[in-house]
């Protein structure tokens, strides 16, 4: 029985729902924002993991998408998304051939941290017959991938230049570490200051006579920052198209974004009166950045998450929810609570529009 | 290209990988125990969701099996599993008629907490001609679902008696809050004092002429106790089958069963010499009960996840990793870490023997 033309109410929970309008609002304040920028927007599809989000951005006016993972990106070219980065290393045999078929049916563009790798690269391409686009990962300060900046940048960029198959294009370097400060003027002070080595490194490879097309980076707390600094192209933004608590708690996104995303869930007990529990928990929602926040409804405290429960405290008008009763909580962290679930539940005003699968969902490798 | 047959080497990263030796080892280990027993084991499949783990379990000796949710029964169910405790409740009209329709194709029992919900389960149960076995859920001290111990836990069997198109069972009740307390005496302790008003509940309810067939709950930290209670039954341990670090490091369990599975992960980036990054991350490992530990080697500390990425701090021997090197990891949580992938890698002597589908994964409702 579809669920298509049937009220939200009609559909059974735990369930992970996106409202259609909120989205599109999102996508078109973001798209926005960008038509008045010099930089432009490639946004990051591990938040989605959706072709269908993915078109809706780029027809919008996105330049391409930006991946996590080599098999999300294969899930996109087979939707027809032809400028594709992914914004990690790829590493092994098994990947790097898959990565260079992928580039006979996108513009692909990998980001390196490692000659050996690089080199790798470069002969898998060179006998497939294609090209890759490369970024140079530079560690800004997340101490996660990236070479440092400067000479070591400098060295990586003049070896992918030597190499066949590959096409120098530029520097990604991302502030992860940073996109949570919850103060704008702080959030923007370390930003600028963390952004400084990158955006000298590719000073020191222009000098060096190597042209930088682009320097990639940014999310969804930074984009109006990393955006309006010169040398810094391309904003990676991921979460304003869902938005999610922890963005919501962030001076900047918290006001331009709306919620978009919600977890249906049903009361499954009431044991106390100030007590309930719902059905939503570690198997369908994420705790790492914070845990869910009851939507619409006051007096709903999440107290903890258990693998299929949520514990809630009740105050005021909320004890009168009952077994059976439905509410919605805005995940914690979007892009891990999607990564949990099969499908979306698209809906509008609230009627159920369309269902979507979260296509690249698992696509780990 | 199957990857049936070949090593481990050739499986690319990051991937779930069974030892199936050790996995029928804690499986042996487990149903030996419980030939010694008076108590009976009732494996729950929350952590494997996997029918083929399942008939293994009752090949072994199991009585039937647990799950946490209706949709893993159905799993279960359609691949011959016929004896089946949903061990929750099943709130709402759809999923009570999902419930009353799987019975006939099991003996399904199923948890209870409020009258309402028993009342709307009888009349599915009646209308579709099915009966549905009932525990009653009592709240032991985790502050989750269950009435409270003694009369209201009396009041909500004599209701189910009363009721037709069920069959009251037992009791339930789950010391979840006390399973990982890591000291055996002291779990011991605690575990009895908090199981004495489940059993004085149970000779309440006997007391007024309700035969009680069973009392079921315990876990993998705590089976050799709750097993040993006169008047405890059936047991729900499930992380045995895999165990994963946070239970290693429990006394008892952390002894008794060995590792069975692990993530499998490629380093994928060595920005300094004490540092490297593994390809595992929170879309495929978690980290709500502790990060994952590096397993078969010296030297290699997880420091954080992110969500394709994992931070490792190298020591000794391990600052020799490359870039493309292989290394395991013990799930810091299995139940959940399980639920982000889609299918188990089998490996015997270093190879692999099969490929297990997830089944139940992301059943959720």
């Amino acid at each position: 029985m579809s669920l298509i033309g049937k009220p939200l109410e009609a559909v059974d929970t735990p369930a992970l729902v996106i409202d259609a309008g909120a989205l599109e609002r999102n996508i078109a304040r973001m798209a926005s924002y960008f038509r008045g920028s010099r930089a432009v927007l490639r946004p990051h599809a591990k938040t989605h993991k959706s072709p269908q989000i993915a078109h809706m951005q780029l027809e919008a006016g996105a330049v391409g998408i930006t991946c996590a993972k080599l098999g999300e990106a294969e899930i996109l070219a087979q939707a027809g998304i032809r400028d594709l980065l992914v914004a990690n290393q790829v590493v092994g045999e098994q990947k790097i051939a898959r990565l260079v078929r992928l580039a006979r049916y996108a513009r692909v563009t990998v980001c390196v941290d490692d000659a050996t790798n690089t080199e790798q690269i470069s002969a898998a391409a060179q006998a497939a017959g294609t090209s890759l686009g490369i970024l140079v990962e530079v560690d800004i300060g997340m101490r996660r991938c990236g070479v440092e900046p400067g000479e070591p940048a400098l060295a990586l960029a003049r070896r992918v230049v030597e190499l066949p198959g590959l096409v120098f294009r530029g520097l990604q370097g991302y502030e992860g570490h940073l996109v949570t400060v919850k103060e704008r003027a702080e959030r923007e002070r370390r930003v600028r200051e963390a952004l400084a080595p990158l955006i000298e490194t590719r000073r020191l490879i222009e000098s060096a006579g190597i042209p930088v097309e682009l320097v990639s980076g940014g999310g969804t707390g930074t984009y109006d920052i990393t955006s309006q600094i010169e040398g810094f192209d391309e904003i990676q933004a991921g979460s304003y198209v869902f938005m999610d608590a922890t963005y919501r708690a962030v001076e900047g996104p918290g006001n331009v974004f709306e919620p978009a995303i919600f977890l249906w869930s049903t009361i499954v007990s009431r044991p106390a009166p100030d007590r309930a529990v719902a059905d939503i928990g570690l198997k369908t929602a994420t705790p790492e950045l914070g845990l869910p926040v009851a939507d619409g409804i006051a007096g709903v405290t999440v107290l903890g998450l258990s693998e299929e429960h949520a514990k809630l405290r009740l105050e005021g008008e909320a004890r009168s929810l009952r077994p059976g009763d439905r509410l919605r909580f805005l995940p914690g962290h979007v892009c891990t609570t999607v990564n949990l679930h099969d499908r979306y539940i698209v809906v509008r005003d609230g009627m159920v529009e369309a269902i979507w699968p979260v296509a690249a969902r698992g696509r780990s490798q």
